[in-house]
């Protein structure tokens, strides 16, 4: 009996919000393996902001996700058969299958790791896009140096706890936005940031401004809209910004900075960037955060959604803060 | 009998739009020259757009201008009497006078200057303060490199023009944005710009595209607003843009940027500078632009206006664009 291969495919883009209906479930049979083939089970799915931009066709730093094909994304998952050299069965890899239980490779871009000291989902995560990300910005592109004040929105996330963790560890004061009282309290208190703003607490430039008391020297911005309008008020002279994502505005809506004059007056750096094109840094920044997970000196959170069906439905949750942690979908 | 001196003085602040009521002119008996004074008699007063902010007491990089003091500004002029070392009668000098016709000095930031083969007032314009603003802006923040398609703002400007003719020099295309048929005109005609997109046509966007073929490589801001919107749509991957200066915005209008997601889609840098925290480089700059002058490779115009008591008047114009070039008030 021929296995069945369960796979999403983008069918259709979204007009403003995406929605359950842009996405469609299929069962696709598995052929055999060719020679050079090697087949993975996976484990887990990464459910990241950056897919809701390539669910449209604007023009971006990417080619657009093609439709009625499965959707793009990072796999963590075990080799179950193997006709390539350099992978046997029971082998641990990281790949980009995207939004599917098997993935069938030549072995391009798959990456076998090692899960004795570091949880196999935590490559899509700390270890993985998400850190380096986070690991780039705040040492490349801000620069963070002992004594400063970091902020970094969406703080509670995947990309944001890591920022926050290393520029504590780097000596500065590190300061999270993030959206409600629980998630909060886990900046702080599990992840160990000097102090945490609620935006949802409706007083964020006050709130910013009494957990800043020597302004902002680095910003590390995932959220953009009102949460980027709120720093910007609190940017120390020569201030950088490292813009990582605007999720505030992946659903189309206008997000305008509203006074960027600050720009000029406090001689500030904005600088935008895509961690897969600094392929040069990776190795560096794995190893540190590699160490640092099995160490147990980084924290992270998932929320995890448990089959490949729910996979759509917890992505736009995604997209609308819901996730806690590193938003995953279990496979297996 | 006494000489009287006439000064500007900033009497009041500006709520939104600044007016001719917020300058009055008195007359001050000039005292007699102390043990280590030189006094100059000012030829030609700088005005300039960083000017605005001064008026206001807002943050910015620099304290406002005091209420009741002369008004703050460059100044070119000759000495006149001396009992400084360094100065005798008839020494040119480049300083900081501000809006009157003597200056009085024991020395501080006055620079004799050689005006054989560059014009006196062209220390306050392309061998001055605007010269190494866009020199800085150039090869510092947007680091031109040949071949690379170079859009700056205000072209017909002190700075604009500067930018534009070192982009061509450095084997750029150099695209320039101005306010008005003339104005574009000149920009290519006598500067050497290879086009130039007149914003007052109504068509900013599509004629901008025309203009840029390559996209935009580097950017040059001295507006801000509907120019600096049109232009960011036109940025290439990687695209570096020099805020110098956001005019469109000085009289408190809110002035967003529509869409700033484009800075993370491509990656931008956006950098805001001030050129007198970048002493370093004036030596340099200023060698190359006096050089550039004196052989008539690098071309500027001036929009004078006569007579201290005109100085409030040129300023005002100056925020609508009124000027044509590097504006000055002539004193004598």
């Amino acid at each position: 009996m021929t296995e069945l291969n369960r796979q999403i495919l983008l069918v259709s883009r979204p007009e403003g919000e995406a929605s359950v209906d842009n996405f469609k479930l299929v069962e696709t049979p598995l052929r055999p393996l060719e020679d050079g083939q090697v087949r993975v089970r996976n484990h887990y799915l990464s459910l990241d902001p950056y897919m809701r931009g390539r669910m449209s066709d604007a023009k971006s730093y990417a080619p657009p996700q093609p439709l009625n094909e499965v959707m793009i994304g990072g796999t963590v998952g075990v080799v179950i058969e193997s006709k390539h050299p350099k992978f046997k069965a029971g082998d641990k890899v990281v790949g980009g299958f995207g939004w599917q239980e098997f993935g069938t490779s030549d072995g391009t871009g798959l990456k076998i790791v090692d899960d004795t000291h570091v949880p196999l989902s935590a490559y899509l995560g700390a270890v993985g896009m998400p850190g380096v990300t986070g690991w780039y910005g705040l040492n490349r592109v801000i620069e963070a140096k002992a004594g400063e004040t970091i902020v970094v929105s969406a703080a509670s996330g995947a990309v944001g706890g890591v920022v926050g963790q290393l520029a504590k560890a780097a000596g500065c004061r590190a300061v999270g936005i993030a959206g409600g009282e629980d998630k909060c309290r886990y900046v702080v208190e599990s992840l160990g940031f000097d102090a945490c703003v609620d935006y949802k607490a409706g007083n964020l430039y006050q709130d910013l401004k009494a957990a800043t008391p020597d302004g902002v020297h680095g910003y590390f911005e995932n959220v953009g809209g009102d949460v980027l309008d709120a720093t910007l008020a609190r940017m120390n002279a020569f201030g950088r910004i490292a813009v990582c994502g605007m999720i505030a505005g992946y659903d189309g809506r206008p997000l305008p900075i509203k006074n960027p004059r600050i720009i000029l007056t406090q001689r500030l750096k904005l600088q935008g960037f895509i961690v897969s094109e600094h392929l040069d840094i990776w190795p560096e920044a794995l190893k540190e955060l590699g160490g640092m997970v099995a160490q147990k000196k980084l924290h992270f959170r998932e929320s995890i959604a448990v089959g490949l069906e729910n996979a759509p439905d917890a992505f736009l949750g995604l997209l609308k803060g819901r996730n806690f942690g590193k938003q995953l979908v279990k496979l297996i």
